[in-house]
């Protein structure tokens, strides 16, 4: 019987896979397409975050306005330019992800994910990590209405564990985990894996912050119940 | 005549030209192919330092040894990976580089580059800048014996403009630039368009913390002399 004092729920993407930097640049090369220029960093600040969101705030940041036809073309090209770096083989689990969660598993901890990503570029991710959705709970862009930094998706995944939200831990990447965190009245653990400073995620909430999913490990002590 | 009270010695990859991304991909390419295992944005953080020094330092951190060919062979596959992206048009000048470059002109102030990468790759960045390095001087990692962190580039960039570097301001994304900065005892001032949070900047001794090229120069009389 599953342990009830703590649950984890996993962002994905630059929180179990290195796949943030990827999914920059793929969609570096969409917004080229169209012919929206945004700088690189800019566009790294605000991945994780709903894609709707996003596109809504890059339009604000340029100035252009982006209409839903080429809002569809977006995230056509984007999904297409991120399956097509993941077919080189350039996406992997971050260092200690697999080992993580089979140390979870093992401690009878339940846990989830929760992406903003859309379940056809997240399948792939799931893949490299060996985690089948059909017997963990994954909760993606597709099956909410607001993604992050609103606290849908992982009110969704404490949901799906049966797990009370205000005793869970949320681990993230990006701001906009430890805002969602905050807003779901979760503790925020961030991680640097994602490329985020660490004094950004502090700011954000995050009340600890380690390298990546191999360092969270050997720190588990610090945010869990001792067995 | 130029005035001499300040000069400005820039960086270029990631302040002035939007490339820390594809630099960052770049490496990681080259490294999958020697079989060297390291997540994205570790690499993100060491982009910008000396070449010499990132791979020894990543030595260190993946517990690999890097021989003399396998160096050379980094090198040559991280230029291949990043002159094929900067050939599909990939990179480009950061908002307002140009006009800070051609205000600085204008104003008599005197400016250099100074970058930790070899001529091969900087040259393309240079082009797409519009900087002829018959004109403007521009000291690269194959002119000083250390590159960053230590302060020999931009020594070598206020030698070539005949100024003080006690008197010159340092411009550059990441903590490297600002750590030699420090050490030749120049100022720093530090841009997040290579991707690096404000407080790493400014915890690295950045004196103050701009977004890109287009955001100092609308606050370029905080810190250089009015006209």
């Amino acid at each position: 019987m599953p342990r009830r004092d703590t649950a984890f729920l996993f962002d994905l993407d630059g929180t179990l896979v290195d796949s943030v930097y990827q999914h920059v640049l793929a969609w570096k090369e969409a917004l080229d397409a169209e012919g929206v220029n945004l700088s690189v960093w800019r566009i790294h600040r605000r991945v994780g975050m709903s894609g709707g969101l996003f596109t809504h705030v890059l339009a604000g940041e340029t100035g252009q306005t982006i209409d839903d036809a080429q809002r569809a073309r977006l995230y056509e090209a984007h999904a297409a330019a991120f399956n097509r770096l993941h077919a080189q083989g350039a996406v992997k689990p971050l260092p200690g992800a697999r080992e993580l969660l089979a140390k979870l598993t093992e401690r009878n901890i339940p846990w989830a994910i929760a992406t903003s990503g859309q379940l056809r570029t997240a399948i792939h991710n799931l893949e490299a990590l060996g985690v089948d959705p059909d017997k963990v709970p994954v909760v993606t862009r597709d099956g909410v209405r607001h993604a992050k930094p609103d606290p849908d998706l992982f009110l969704a995944a404490a949901a799906r564990l049966g797990f009370d939200i205000q005793r869970a831990l949320v681990v993230g990447d990006s701001v906009w985990d430890m805002l969602a965190a905050q807003r779901a009245r979760a503790l925020g653990i961030g991680l640097l894996s994602g490329g985020y400073g660490a004094s950004e995620l502090e700011r954000a909430g995050a009340f600890r912050v380690y390298e990546d999913p191999a360092d969270l490990l050997r720190h588990i002590d610090e945010v869990a119940s001792r067995e």
